[in-house]
């Protein structure tokens, strides 16, 4: 869930990479080619990470150092100066490095178990029905697809070919989050009544970046930061919506000339819990807070990698604080995974999950460009 | 600002009133008669409460007896048996008593100073521009009228008869809600990007309640809390929206078959920023918080009488705390509006602020019949 992508520093990280960094030639470094060796002989599955980005590099790589149940095998990428870079960072085999042309090859590379698609939103559906074609598990990155359309081909194609799909949805995996899961599931305070959920931050000014291209990421803050907020909606009542209205607000037409900047909208769901949520590339906010009939529940930070805390309230009287738990969210997620593709069962954060956020989505630029209340489809 | 009244412990406490302390007799207790005697001599401007319910006996009444510039000096109630438990318990001299057919009366009263309006709704413009007809000064509780056009004669009236006219607006008298008004005046974390608040409670189950009568409250939930949520935008911007889009759900068509249950409702500010805020009468939500470009601010409680408290963040770290401050809401804000009176300077909740916000209540309604973006008018 690579967020905030400041594109700027990831402009940085891509320059270092192949100006300094990038100089080094491929020698993968011994031990570490032996650890995969090792690795895949204790039962860890191999994960080849599509698309170099800031969250693969920053996130995902150091989680999977820390992986009890995969490990990091093999790279895709269409930047050959970062092959050797990964390479002699990670220890990764040349045979286990693939780009945009060769990588349905890796149907042939039984140290790949696992492919996980850190592409940009439009490569989202192509990348993960390759990879299933191609007899691979996947773990595909927030928001799934262009649309809940896109999402549900990609779920079809998983079923097709046998494999697991996986949605990138970290949160899930964090004690923090799952506790107010729990909240709406056990109601300990009575009735979910509402949520309230932001998540938003302020977009560097670089136009080039991805997150401003319509045809790259099918939308703004929405696909980017706002599936928190439809995710924390959902996770925090328990329920899935059934209507949702959604408002657009922009004030800066230069940089956010093809994807939304601002979006509010709200959520109805089946027990009459209510939800309302903002979310933005101008301004900053990041936090959950749950309405029950006795007492209410809050996180703030409450989607960040790191920090979540939070408390549960009781009436009006705080009961208990959720700590900062030291974990990493990343590597949870992937282990998860991981052990569910061994048990074979389904992961917990399914292509379905994945798909109903897309729902609302949907729901949300339909209401948009059409006004009022939209029932999902 | 009665709020959350229970309707069910306000009946309670009438019922109080109406049998054992009501059968008291009327027998003024003579040392407060003449405190109130001394109180005129050491220049405190006497306060009449017109309408004796919840807000008026469990908070303005007590915070009288706190005040530096006012004082208690004569009640107006419709309820025979209150006139005698309060002429006791605040010593109040019979000719101070009043009741709704002989109020105009108080014109020839010099004991009362200021009008402290606190009735339902429907009745603030009537009381107020017949108090101000009667050459007093007025302070009318929250909301103002029933819409902008009755505020506007409330001011008018008030402005031909030469008194001044104060809103009920307790909170700009507390020093943390101040200090998110000298946020957005000082700005020391740059522009103000987004206001988020939310003001609700859950409404007892009294369908005989004045606040679920359209005639009586005009409106549900945002005539009561939402006034809060829609003043702490304004202040914590720092202008006034230039326009307002609204969204209605209702769950309970019984209990809230005249009056709006839960309003979602977006304002937009000249500078661009954004707000985003909740009331309802069926949930449990009080609180602020404010995003500017490099830091962000929180009260929670943000509107409660006692207890609120909050954050200033500078970036993503709180910067200091806004602890909980040891004071009487309702006594500095009369006491407040005494003074201004003595100097003869405007109340610093005027009714052009009462005002302001009936516009933005009546943008809300349209906005909600008519659908979509409504201007201000």
């Amino acid at each position: 869930m690579p967020t905030p992508i400041d594109p700027s520093s990831r402009r940085d990280f891509v320059t270092r990479l192949s100006t300094g960094l990038g100089a080094l030639s491929f020698t993968p470094f011994l031990p570490r080619a032996l650890a995969q060796s090792s690795a895949k002989k204790q039962g860890k599955l191999g994960i080849a990470l599509v698309g170099l980005g800031n969250y693969a590099g920053k996130q995902l790589a150091p989680a999977l150092e820390q992986a009890s149940d995969c490990y990091l095998a093999g790279i895709v990428t269409g930047t050959k100066e970062k092959e050797g870079v990964w390479a002699e960072k990670y220890g990764i085999k040349k045979a286990n490095i693939y780009n945009y042309r060769n990588f349905d090859r890796i149907s042939e590379n039984d140290d790949i178990d696992i492919v996980y698609v850190v592409l940009p939103n439009s490569m989202h559906a192509e990348y993960t029905i390759r990879a299933a074609k191609a007899g691979k598990h996947v773990i595909c990155e927030k928001p799934m697809a262009m649309n809940a359309a896109e999402a549900r081909t990609m779920i079809d194609a998983c079923e097709r070919n046998g494999v697991m799909l996986s949605i990138g949805y970290r949160l899930h995996f964090d004690p923090n989050t799952r506790e107010l899961m729990k909240l709406a599931e056990e109601k300990p305070y009575g009735a979910i009544k509402y949520v309230q959920s932001e998540a938003s931050f302020i977009m560097g000014n670089n136009l080039k970046a991805w997150r401003l291209n319509r045809a790259l990421a099918g939308g703004g803050a929405m696909m980017d930061m706002g599936v928190y907020s439809i995710q924390a909606a959902r996770y925090c009542v328990g329920e899935e919506p059934i209507a949702v209205t959604a408002q657009e607000y922009k004030t800066d037409l230069r940089k956010f000339k093809e994807v939304d900047e601002t979006i509010t909208w709200q959520m109805e769901f089946p027990s009459g819990a209510y939800s309302n949520s903002t979310t933005s590339y101008n301004m900053r906010t990041n936090r959950i807070y749950v309405s029950y009939e006795r007492g209410a529940a809050s996180l703030e930070p409450a989607t960040k990698y790191t920090g979540i805390k939070g408390f549960v309230f009781k009436g009006q009287n705080v009961e208990r604080t959720l700590e900062v738990q030291p974990i990493n969210q990343q590597q949870r997620q992937m282990d998860g995974f991981a052990r569910s593709v061994k048990a074979g069962t389904p992961s917990i954060v399914s292509g379905e999950e994945g798909l109903a956020d897309m729902k609302v989505i949907d729901a949300i630029y339909r209401s948009i460009a059409n006004g009022g209340r939209r029932e999902l489809i």
